[in-house]
């Protein structure tokens, strides 16, 4: 049904005609916003997880709009169908829009429905460009605004991506947790202020650093959750003004049964309109865990620094020769990938504060640089999250001597002890140490540690 | 009891002797300290309730290690007496040390064990220094460390500051919310991009801002008790060597007691010695609060543009003449500085995030500029949305006559609502509005609201 | 020469050995990093001007190289050829690795060494992988460290892409600057705290906006200049430890005829080998003019409010329909995008200033991080200013009437003057204006303002 | 002359009349403004270096009006030996306005004129608040507004805080170099990736640091001649409306005069009224200078750290006991503290940046949020690196065993030359110092460095 390459249609709108190639399922609205914001050679079509969330929004507005009598059932089929296809991922090549674009993701949002109409024009038989039978906006946008559209689907790709973090995160802390386990019998040297302090086990270094990453992780859910308040049924500036009184909750039903989500109705639609506050919420989560991730790569280089010259207490896998230059080094690349990423999405956390502020009025018009921006973090947190586990920290074994040397010195083993222990105790201590016996055991009796600590 | 000014003591410690004004509550370590940092002129006396959440945490430490038999009962009690008048705000001028200070705040830590031993010692009736008697260290600190009260007392002391701001921001959105119900009759242009758009009432936009500040107001609560969690009793890097096993129990009780606030041991001792990621979500609770609060104060200065050659929607209280060469200027000081709160406490949260992901190995040492950071937000954020609240949202009136005419426009008017009401009803409107008519029932019979959104 | 896709080879490292597809240039360094950075999706193949930049130096040291005997005519003839290619845009597929990799650019550097090591292969007849002769590290990398190419090729595209940014600026300038002389005659409001103020020219308000523009321009050359101090010839740590002592004035030299840049050593090779603080410069620098053109976008945006329910005082050009809902709507889509760019380059300037200060020790590690934020935000702000200046600024129109009304309030008007002219002037004035009087000469006499700016 | 404290005045404005303490050097625009922002409990009397610098710009707009005829010279006199108090830091506590103001700098202008009138009624022998005698605004403020005073006192605070900034840093860089020197022979590891790399020597190590810091102190002096250029003369909306033509020439001659600075008019006035982009440009400079000091911060930190269990390759000065536990713990609280202000100074960039983006039309109302960024970092970056010298560099020691120790290893020795040098050479080096020859010579030898770098 497609029309071969060569050929070519003509659109029109207020602002005149315009030849748009045959085959294309976008219209003249994408044809100029493409024009209009050469910018940064990012194009909508990567951000998939908003392209496909924008389609089921769009396949739900369908079925309400059916389920209402506003659309045919013809109508409502084909542009369900062509919805499919965009969530299954065909057509991404059609979604040609800058990432940077003005206009509050109205160009986005027309791509969309240029495509859907397009593609459910084929399904229908028509050519690309016969809008009578299948309108854009008249029919595909029907009841809806991209006030309502971006913001929702926006919404709805954060929750649709953040089990896959906290899968990502959770992973990682078991990784850590089993790590901690096997280390658990050996002793090392705490550090505080980068200097030497009281001694504790490579296992409670590592358990700390699940720990730290499972609280993180319990987190994501609550945060997740402010976003399920929808402005669907706003129209343009929340106070549903020619909207049928009923369809918000047709659609919203609809879309919970399409996605699984516990969603609902924003309870002030004007101030969902405008707000940006859980977008903001949500990068600020995406930074918190990034900080942590990032402060525990920060360690493990530390920890596997030297290895001759440095701490060298464990050894990171392999993963990659380290230099050209230098045969048998190894470099730390994957906690290194790890801070980059916390340092870009320290930064992109920074623009969506500017972003949500810088809303006016009615509603927030920065809203794409929030999607590109929540969106490219969410994404990395979680590769970063998983990368790490399993091309790091599933390997990272322990180098005993050196945990044993580090912390060998009689005199920093009294100085440690001595104000916890007593200059006896302490003595006694650093003695057997040096001495070679295993003084883990003579230490844990003097650890005042709860005992689910101790096992 | 206090020696007169002019009297001087010597104090020793491991790098020497010092003389001290013998009225100075201060000890050595405090001198030092205070000599190595002359950095921002502000002193820690300045984060009054840091202060006092530390000197509560010292006498539920005191308390604690009395129950244990670890401190006698003379000694707690005095300790306990010297830690009341802290808290009550005596003794700031003691505090010394400057906010931005190395040693993870031990500084801090030692300026107020310096001051409660010697001020325990003149209401044991001997001189500041005698510290035989009563020793900073071996009985003021029994049992803690800086890892543990620092930590501790930082989280008290936003725990205790963030009903406040709870209150403050609820109070705001009242101060809206009733202007809204004030504001429910006043039709008038709804913006979007800055550009006309649909007809909306003045009520709409002012309940918004209300609701905006409430969801803000009901997440406090949440982000506050992920701080309920201490790391009291894992001294050091929080293996809790040394520590009494059930000292962390008996000192968290007692702190309850004291703060009727919900307070726990922390999960994971040694992670919670170095982990930030409870100040950095706070951190980035009063980043997204400020977001709110510097979006609507930019609304509300664009809303009261003019008043002749700008929007002129509503008008402000006049708080101070605006300025020495325009007669009868008024300007919107208050937003002005609602927006610079803001854009401190955005800047204050980046700052928050590098300490945190900058912290290494078993402890944070820059904690103590992320409490100078957070306390200061706090405060700043919680007084802003105060003085808004009554010096600007209380006494906003609106001025009908402009909402009236920003709308008035047939052309904009049709524009707005023929794609929504179709054209005939759209332009029956105009005419209607254009001849003065009260227009507002007309427009709610086609508004789409909610019954709850029409009363 | 290239063998055919379903061909593989097999190469082998220090980690073991791995099959390749045939026809790939690059190597097994390569696909290891493809496969350890699965991070962003982003292949430092859209990284163009690095490439290049790093094909520029490469290709120099080749010549360098083969001056000093190091390397054959035959050799230095084909490594320079192949980095011809790359340079002319060629075998971008082949540029494989993860923009977000650990490391520090090895992998990157690496993914060159080898592909043009094997598209040198092809060009000598022989075929990828037959690396005993042409070896992507003896022979690519000779007398070469991923520290100092990496490095360098950074600046280098940096230098390479400030004079577009210098023009774009300059072009956006003219644009403001040849609308202030059209719009010299009109007299409008001025306005502070977005209050009315007193009168000036929209001509003036469009002549500060050149002035700003310019002066950000005037800018970037000496701060480019900073980058012209490479660390090429320090190998690993800036000792210059085993390059040839007159290796970096060869190579240098070659660089400067390639690029014809001012290059030249920087002075302490130790410090330029960690130093990033250039990179930092540069990325201020790309903020400060970020910051430039966002405000200037947000006035625009301003007093092209309404068109009827705002300021309304300029008609920006509609470039595309404004809304899928409301016919003849035009949004201020192109100062909206500017916005969007500005906050996104505030936010990458936080994550370059953050990836410089955790640099450790003999070298930055996380250069790629800043490779990426700093060229994408150099091609977006210049993008950016283009377009602003094609798509919007060359084409708005004044809207006189506005402009007259807004100021025409003759309590505006005596107001605003009154505190400076004295009261019968001002009331003067205002009749005049009142009485469609042209005040501007009237004014004009008042002004005090040099001649130029009477012009 | 000053009434006694229980004596008070009355003073009225538009807004209605107040009663002020008597001995108030305030009047009723200072009383209203400390009342409508009890914000951050710091006041303007706190920012001194702006205070002075509004006092110098009066003092010069009181000259320049007495030369032109405007203001007599009693007047005159007066107001310029009430500005020599201010000036000499008299008066401080009649600055009481909060830093975080709405306004623009009105109300902490307006605080100054009061002071400077009620000081100036002293001197003449009238009471505070006569003004009848001597006029906040009709003389102290003649031809001046707010946005012309508050920004040229800014700018020329900035200009006068530089040079200690520049002394400070450079200081700092001859510690380093000094110790550079006293190093030069000390054979140490390089470590790229925190991984044993190549040899060095601690001398180079140190003399980075000194040239890093050369060059960040080298650039401060362009930085700073982009602010000589003033909008005085330009008034409210840098129009001049109403400013004498040689006003702006005779004021900033005197300003010249006084300041020793080279003063000039800015060329565009409107621009220089709303333009913060020479803040912006100073604001990211301070950040360059804290992201050096702070990754040199924290190399110190690693460089020292252990002593047993780390680097321990240099020896920081005990400037104060470490722990209140461990007897002879020494922490690095000084780079500790140097970290804090650069994480600080990150975030009040980014405060400025926001607040420099915000402004809207004529006038850049939240220059007061700046000044108070930009004077804070601007003092504490100066202290910190201050006592970053005194406090640390002057006292490093190098620890020549440790620093040998790490290199030691022969594996690492001879994996590091390997590559540089040849297995032979490589290895006959690694045996050498194996056998405790002092190899510096040998090395020194396959060094291919320059002959300077070599002394």
């Amino acid at each position: 049904m497609r029309p071969n390459p060569t050929w070519t249609r003509i659109e029109t709108d207020q602002l005149g005609s315009r030849m748009l190639p045959g085959e294309a399922l976008y219209g003249i609205n994408t044809l100029r916003a493409s024009e209009n914001f050469p910018v940064s050679n990012r194009q909508i079509g990567e951000l998939t997880p908003l392209i496909r969330a924008m389609a089921l929004t769009k396949k739900a507005a369908a079925a309400a709009n059916w389920r209402m009598g506003k659309l045919s059932a013809r109508k409502a089929e084909v542009i369900g169908r062509a919805c499919d296809e965009v969530i299954a991922g065909q057509h991404t090549t059609h979604f040609i829009v800058d990432v940077f674009q003005g206009g509050g993701g109205t160009s986005s949002h027309m791509n969309l429905n240029e495509v859907i109409a397009n593609r459910g024009l084929e399904l229908m038989g028509h050519a690309c460009g016969e809008y009578e039978h299948l309108h854009p906006i008249r029919d595909v946008n029907r009841s809806q605004s991209t006030t309502d559209v971006h913001s929702t689907a926006l919404r709805i790709a954060l929750m649709q991506g953040s089990p896959a973090l906290e899968r990502a995160l959770l992973s990682l802390a078991d990784a850590f947790a089993a790590k901690g386990q096997d280390f658990a019998g050996i002793l090392k040297l705490g550090r505080t202020h980068l200097q030497d302090s009281v001694p504790m086990t490579l296992g409670e270094e590592f358990n700390a650093f699940a720990t730290a990453l499972r609280l993180d992780a319990g987190r994501i859910w609550s945060v997740t959750q402010d976003l399920t308040g929808l402005n669907l049924g706003g129209t343009i500036v929340g106070t549903g003004l020619a909207a049928q009184p009923d369809f918000a909750e047709a659609v919203i039903t609809e879309l919970q049964r399409l996605t699984d989500l516990p969603l609902r109705r924003a309870e002030d639609l004007v101030c969902a309109a405008w707000s940006s506050a859980e977008l903001v919420r949500f990068s600020g989560m995406l930074r918190g865990i990034s900080v942590t991730l990032s402060k525990i790569a920060g360690d493990l280089r530390l920890l596997s620094s030297g290895p001759h010259g440095g701490l060298g207490e464990i050894a990171l896998p392999a993963v990659q020769p380290g230099s050209p230059l230098i045969a048998g080094k190894v470099n730390p690349v994957i906690p290194e990938m790890v801070n980059q990423v916390a340092f870009h999405v320290a930064g992109a956390d920074v623009s969506v504060g500017m972003a949500a502020e810088s809303g006016q009025l009615q509603r927030n018009v920065f809203e794409p640089l929030m999607a590109h921006c929540l969106l490219t973090s969410l994404g990395m947190v979680e590769s970063a999250a998983r990368i790490f586990a399993s091309h790091c920290v599933q390997s990272i074994r322990p180098l005993q001597s050196a945990c044993t040397a580090n912390l060998s010195n009689p005199e920093t083993l009294v100085a440690g002890l001595e104000p916890l222990l007593g200059q006896a105790t302490a003595a006694a201590i650093a003695t057997a140490f040096s001495e070679g016996q295993d003084i883990t055991s003579l230490l844990r009796e003097q650890f005042s540690l709860p005992v689910d600590k101790k096992e």
